[in-house]
């Protein structure tokens, strides 16, 4: 089992959700299983803090926070992980089973780090571009024929497995608290990841750089930026790799500026 | 993973479901994780065949089966297993965390039985009495601030351990299809368990036996029939002593009508 103060270091995601009822339920699934930080990402409804299907938790959707894009939503994250299914797409991350989740939670959390779970629309779910910011895929493993989960029913499924089975696989041999500790200790460390912001500016930056050096055209920037995003996550960077590469494109970037002499 | 004809012989049975979006919603989630077999049990609502929340699994919906009874939805079943969480109440009957369910699962299918998930309604669950019809409560981790889920929520989870955790604990060496013929092989023997419809046969012969036998008041009938299903499903009966245990009660009973000379 996960201790509450795991809990707290894990935001679950809404990306612009329809329904202001699957939003309560996914609020409602979160108490049910101890979780209690919400951001919604661009939601259709303006009214969905009042959604009645929110039973037992209408004090964690008036607290919810909600964000304008998944960006400013995981900007603090340093593992974000978006959920769905392969059966309509190939995806361009990591891939992790659903029964894998919770082991994965673990590492990140016993590095220190902050983590997102990011679910998408009622209809099609994450899109390409939402994927983009996500460290990996969730793969919530349904059938050929019925792949497509219900919103809250899918939050719970994933809630459940982290609750449930998060908190055990970095075992060792001492008690719970021993490894609270050593988890604090080691998010003092340089091993720490980046966050997802962090890696937004380090992109944006290279983007400036790849303009400046007129490495492609104005028609490639779009994909060009995409890619970024995935590349930087899939590098598994640490804080400090993600510092120093900071520096060298910043003094890059000046030197592009520089007129030629 | 459970196979087809392994899910095949599980069936989910709703008690007195209130609100057909939340049939629907279990309709949705049983067609996700690869279930076809639905039971409903004295719906409030008579149109909750139409309930459009059941996306992808209309079919299904059309071909649930509504029963009177809980009693009759279990008839052919040799494990019924409750749902629910023990926030509020005192288990009469053995209690399997969620996370031991698929290999419980494993073990009757692998004796040749048919099981059934039962779940209560919206408001309060499964009652004491829809209880004693199952051999086993199954317990759902949540948390004891906000214990309650929502039904299709509830579902989702089970049928989601179920599917993805289920079909391996009985491993052997041999293939999935080796363990399939096990199974089959198995199925004629005689220590599969007798049906739920058995048990109850055996409850009202023994209840006649007691009213004949002046054992109980009449004011007690009730109690004692209550208790009687409970131990019937404790004692873990295979078919032949359950046939055993028919035929003394049913010589016993005869017994008990001839007049004394």
């Amino acid at each position: 089992m996960l201790t509450d103060s795991q809990r707290e270091r894990i935001v679950v995601v809404l990306v612009s959700p329809r329904n202001p009822l699957n939003i309560g339920a996914v609020a409602r699934a979160m108490a049910n299983f101890g979780f209690s930080r919400l951001s919604v990402v661009a939601p259709y409804e303006p009214h969905w803090r009042e959604a009645r299907s929110a039973v037992g938790a209408p004090q964690l959707l008036a607290n919810a926070h909600q964000a304008a894009s998944l960006s400013e939503a995981v900007r603090d994250c340093t593992l974000v992980m978006g959920t769905g299914t392969l059966t309509h797409r190939k995806a361009e991350q990591p891939v992790v089973r659903l029964n894998e989740l919770a082991s994965m939670v673990d590492r990140e959390l016993h590095s220190g780090g902050q983590i997102a779970v990011v679910f998408g629309p009622e209809k099609h779910g994450l899109t390409r571009e939402d994927l983009s910011y996500c460290h990996v895929l969730v793969e919530i493993p349904t059938d050929a024929q019925q792949p497509s989960m219900n919103l809250g029913q899918a939050a719970a499924v994933c809630l459940y497995e982290m609750a449930t089975r998060g908190g055990t696989s970095i075992a060792g041999s001492g008690t719970a608290e021993d490894r609270i500790d050593a988890a604090a200790k080691v998010s003092n460390s340089p091993k720490q990841a980046p966050t997802s912001g962090n890696l937004d500016i380090l992109a944006g930056l290279i983007e400036e750089v790849m303009v400046a050096a007129e490495y492609s055209p104005r028609m490639m920037q779009e994909a060009n930026r995409h890619d970024l995003r995935l590349i930087l996550r899939r590098m598994d960077l640490n804080a400090v790799d993600s510092r120093r590469a900071l520096g060298l494109f910043r003094r890059i970037l000046r030197r592009l500026h520089i007129p030629k002499s």
